[in-house]
């Protein structure tokens, strides 16, 4: 049995020179164990030439925080339950990747088909997409069945939580698919409660005064008026080569075009690309 | 003097009856202080109906977090030099309101008055707008001095880092304001080594696979060819009633507009929009 293989962190090397090691199912130990074998795994990784070492700890591990910081870790990332330290241990300058620094809201108006707006209202998501959190979340809050339109405008604000966070809020269009609201009490009590408060809410002098809540006001209206005055981004779906999905959100009458056609219209594309690309000479 | 005054941690009350107790500048202190004084200060803070409880652990006080985890607390989010633990100490559900979810990256084209595509780019920016942040990096990395033009479109994707973590990546339009390159030599040849990495890249069968891919470079071409045959979003400078400034994407036309005219236009708007959203009765 070799007794040395035990005193070194086993790590996932990754793309960038690093070495991931992750302690999720590790076993309490003690703090002077934990930081032997740090010290003695850290020594080869550096002969290696490896440059960031991320550690993950799980909530268990708490007592083993303070033995990583005092070997130079510092905090990364933190989840419920884990807290992700690193440690650059290259001479060359750092590359370790940003934290997440963003959220995504939400913002969803619904028109029905005579472009009447029966609800505003304002959401927070994580994990879906936008336009499937939109339409989730304004079935759950009023049973109002909608399906997505587009995207009408979006918002960047920066230091607006947790101090250095920023957010990018999504204003968009969904539209009811029948008209019938659910004829339960609570349900509908909900949704005209939503809507008083919405209406209190911008009709505050405070908020008249916010150039914002107008604009999107002002976008509501015009679409309200018709989807020809005002063209937001629509979404087509997409696979990567590994078939994991996602959606891009483009101009809606490109959107239409891609979602027809996928796979045409785009050969021999970047032939003329790149052609032009090496014009500038 | 009050003793018991020194055993309470002082909190700073949130709008959602929360306590936040920011220990960035506290002196090192034992474990068992530290967890007999947050002991004697969750009591009363149980007693008013407080809710969620924050804490802030500078870096120095790693030591700690172990102790605030034994008291129920979880972790919440990290930076370099601090950690954030919560507690929900209610019997109502948690709304305990989630970390920083996203990471926006940007990737960039740039074309010259005559329509000739300069140099596609991809840019990673955190607390910058995504417009400013984009014509910085192009500038830094190629000395080539462009003004925005319109997101032209933007992805979604989930999963995309950190295991949980999504991204947004919006894909600009930059013009370049003049077409003079910096002649030295290292900028230039920077500026032919990219060109020549993202030809590489897409000519890659792999990546021709991606339809992503393919649809962004796609919307490339349409642009290429003139604004008129694609409608992206453009900015508007927007500020809330603390002045503080940020920035609206919408429709290329309504920005204009907005532009142009920002308090017309928008007077009485509440009142039509409102006598629509209650004639679904």
């Amino acid at each position: 049995m070799d007794c040395r293989a035990h005193q070194i962190f086993s790590g996932k090397e990754d793309n960038y020179g690093g070495v991931v090691v992750n302690l999720m199912e590790m076993e309490p130990t003690t703090a002077q164990d934990f930081e032997s074998k740090l010290d003695v795994s850290l020594a080869p990784w550096k002969v290696q030439g490896k440059r960031g070492i991320w550690i993950k700890l799980s909530s268990q591990l708490s007592s083993l925080v303070d033995s990583a910081i005092k070997r130079g870790f510092t905090y990364h990332h933190a989840e419920n339950e884990y807290v992700v330290l690193t440690s650059w241990i290259s001479e060359s300058p750092s590359t370790i990747p940003a934290n997440a620094s963003h959220r995504i809201g939400i913002g969803a108006f619904v028109l029905n088909k005579s472009r009447d707006v029966l609800l505003p209202t304002v959401i927070s998501t994580t994990g879906e997409d936008i336009w499937t959190g939109a339409v989730g979340e304004v079935e759950e809050e009023t049973c109002i069945k909608t399906k997505f339109v587009e995207v009408l405008a979006f918002r960047e604000r920066h230091q607006s939580f947790f101090e250095r966070k920023s957010s990018v809020f999504f204003f968009c269009e969904l539209e009811a698919s029948n008209f019938e609201i659910k004829k339960q009490d609570s349900e509908i009590l909900d949704a005209i409660r939503l809507l008083k408060v919405f209406k209190e809410y911008v009709n505050q002098p405070f908020n008249q005064k916010k150039e914002m809540l107008r604009f999107m006001a002002n976008i509501c209206l015009k679409r309200s008026h018709g989807k020809e005055n005002y063209a937001g981004f629509s979404t087509v779906l997409t696979k990567n080569s590994a078939a994991k999905e996602s959606y891009l959100y483009c101009s809606v009458d490109h959107a239409d075009i891609l979602n027809g056609k996928c796979d045409q219209a785009c050969t021999s594309f970047f032939t003329t690309l790149f052609h032009k690309c090496f014009c500038f000479t």
